[in-house]
């Protein structure tokens, strides 16, 4: 229950390369071999589907034992096995992996263990996972497993075939799509940063908005989401947050944008659809990022984007000693700048110009 | 319990605006309408409270439906309906959104499926939630609330109306104050990060320094403030800390600072009173930071400042084609620094400088 | 059970400075007084065992009223009190400290308010805290302290003398090591961020590699380890990693490295043996660092490292106004380039560089 299933062989019944073929819409050159598990094209032996989609890893091929490989039709006379063709081999491979692989589903039903409200509504097909507290009102629908130890607030929705792996905490009103993925440990709906100044102290300002997740998001473990202000915290379908990243108040990001780990956006911040956000970077509050925008790991955003593109900043690390003069000609910046300005006042009045005090 | 009340709505009595102004002490002006929530201009009905901060709002003033309006004096003029007038309009609203907004609180007692040593002592009027664990000698004061799944460890004590909302980890013999807020996965007196060097193994150095939290603090959701290793790690009354942020040990931090998500504060560290630290901030150990010393985000502190004033670092991020540019320039500085010194010789010295070697 | 002991005084018998230098092979200069606990030199008392390390406390030295002082020989005639003469006296310290204050070890044997598969073999010497879950096939070797609210997958293997404080979630298969540190909220095995594009949608790649932690490591409190894509993910023994560190799919981290907080590590990226990752450090993915390489804090690292040493990258905080003088030259270094060249040719050719546009 708290985690997916190491199991490395499909149990039950044998699959074979033809049948993932067939329910995959692939071309099948080759012999129709048994397949119970995936592997890299270096480890795989007779049983094992492996992939090839970086073309930097084609040399491997030659040399496999797999059974079968997925590749594009370009690669295809460079396997020495049964072959599966497929316009997007890594597509293919992830479906083909969660048929090899499924993973095991917990029973229906609450465990005993569970502290869950009168009035929460729990579909019977749902798994409400040992030691879990669901409060008054929470509503979870069909096919949904909740791990052990989450526990979930008064009055939340949580759509169907919504998963969260164990230790999740959903703070009270929040709205869950459907297929949503919550790994451990992963804080939805907390209260905000927001205060206001009294003298030197702060006071905090209640945060009355609500945290919506929409269908197919994925949350990554230890990962918050703030619920917002006075409106509501938006995660669009489809997008996919990494670990330890933080979302502020009122955030909304959109469709299928995907942020790796270790990143923070600040509240307010309005990110567009199919961004792509590398892993530590970090937003200020109340910037609008337009669709398509994709920033580069550690990148600082402190402006609003409305072009799509790539955007970076950062200095890449370099031996020390070269880093420290690096820092130290930054800092001497200024002082190039005025030799520059007043060689080109000696060229400009080359009687008055060496003797001539910078005045940039 | 997991949460704060998503509710929109204030149960019970009937608040107006007449009923908010004479309690937080604003003048009235315009009739003394009903109100049940908090809303902002632009998506207010009759039945809500506004306010206007920021200036730039201005021009919703005009449109809104909102019932009433806190804001400046210099704002009264342009709001259709009832004013509150406030010199601290920020302030007030926090205030009055915690009359109309009030959090519903659990009862008081122990719930009985949390783990309670025998010599634990609780106020009667403190809640302990679902499936937490509070261990020997922990003391816990009036109206004190525990959610779900906190672990308190041996010794503890926590100050009247402290509230740990779900999930809450305090290792042994923490001090934590009155009206603390500790969010979700916040763990509050870990074993700090202090080895001894063993040829190339780690040693261990045991952490048996303490952590104290003064009043009024707040911490973040998944944060983490380490015990002191051999002296205490403190944070001082009305230090509000965000998500993500990590306090390492004996490391102490002033009255009312305030600190964003993803700052890491390295070990030893002491940081003044009244400092703010923006998002993704991090600190070089042993530093000694002023009072009313402001970082901007993604600062890399990495020297002691004992001047109070705003510090900042970090490339902002830029197209990426641009970044690549800058980045190539700043590694050549160096030459552009030599060349310039080559001009300057050659303008001094016209008959020999063109052919001398750069000497920088 | 949720933390480490706060107590700071050894009970039982009579710890003394003969004993301890008996028991670490440490010359004894003075008498043989009874010792309570550590404390630094300027707080110590006649019952505290203290230590100088950092040369720079030396001054500190001649005062401390500390019962006994663990020290190099170079610093042994400065002491007013009883000497322990160690070659290493930090980790000298590391030991005696341990004995001083050894940690109160729970009682072996499973919490009734665990949730412990039948099919777990757990060691009769384990101590299983309250509100655990243990799923099915899970091993627990000897010696093991599980702390409360940890939840443990399916057949992950513990190994002896290894303790998980509190709040950890192991996912489904993992193996850890022998004498392994694992602090609150840690989520080792998490399926790590992997996808596939469907066109705009992203499709999760099933993550069916494992993870595997060596001997002697701790993983800090809210850190994050995931499972591997296909093969293993593994952290080897003696590695040390702090609070709030993302370790992504496919790292390998060799031996006795140490990391410290809020750094983050992107998939298949191999470090080696002996390096140090300072704080808030981010590794792309898919590098091969070498041994014994050293990042400093906030390191940006782009690049495979295939040479030991020391690697920087950052600027460091300056006050605000400086900061955004830098950055605006830092944009304008493209023109001041082209100055320069401007002013070579000018002063190559006298007559036509004034009027020459730059063209580089």
């Amino acid at each position: 229950m708290s985690g997916d299933s190491a199991g490395r062989r499909c149990d039950g019944e044998v699959m074979t390369a033809g049948r993932l073929a067939a329910e995959l819409g692939l071309a099948l050159v080759g012999a129709d071999v048994p397949l119970s598990r995936v592997a890299p094209l270096h480890a795989a032996d007779a049983s094992c589907l492996s992939f090839l989609v970086d073309r930097r890893y084609r040399p491997r091929l030659a040399d496999t034992r797999a059974g079968a490989v997925i590749l594009r039709q370009a690669d295809a006379d460079a396997a020495p096995c049964t072959v599966l063709v497929a316009d997007n081999p890594e597509l293919a491979f992830a479906k083909a992996a969660a048929m090899l692989h499924p993973r095991p589903r917990p029973p229906a039903g609450v465990h005993p263990t569970a502290v869950v409200d009168d009035s929460a509504s729990i579909d019977p097909t749902a798994s409400i996972g040992p030691l879990c507290v669901l409060e008054a009102g929470v509503r979870v629908a069909a096919g949904v497993e909740i791990g052990p130890h989450c526990s979930i607030g008064a009055g939340t929705s949580i759509g169907a075939e919504t998963r969260l792996v164990a230790k999740v905490t959903i703070c009270a009103g929040a709205v869950i799509g459907a297929r949503v993925l919550l790994h451990p440990g992963s804080v939805i709906g907390r209260e905000g940063f927001g205060f206001a100044r009294d003298g030197e102290r702060w006071v905090r300002i209640p945060q009355v908005g609500g945290v919506r997740l929409g269908d197919d998001v994925e949350i990554g473990a230890n990962s918050t989401v703030d619920r917002g202000a006075i409106e509501d915290t938006i995660i669009a379908d489809g997008v996919k947050i990494d670990n330890l990243v933080q979302i502020g108040h009122n955030v909304s990001i959109g469709e299928n944008t995907a942020m790796a780990a270790c990143s923070g956006i600040s509240g307010s911040t309005r990110i567009g659809a199919r961004c792509t956000v590398a892993g530590a970077v970090g937003m200020a509050g109340h910037l609008h990022i337009a669709d398509d925008v994709h920033f580069t790991g550690m990148a600082m955003v402190t402006r609003s984007q409305s072009e799509a593109g790539v955007y970076s900043s950062g200095i890449p690390a370099m031996p020390n000693a070269e880093w420290r003069r690096t820092i130290g000609r930054l800092r001497r910046l200024e002082s190039l700048q005025q030799r520059v300005q007043q060689l080109e006042r000696a060229l400009a009045e080359p009687e008055t110009g060496g003797a001539q005090p910078p005045a940039d």
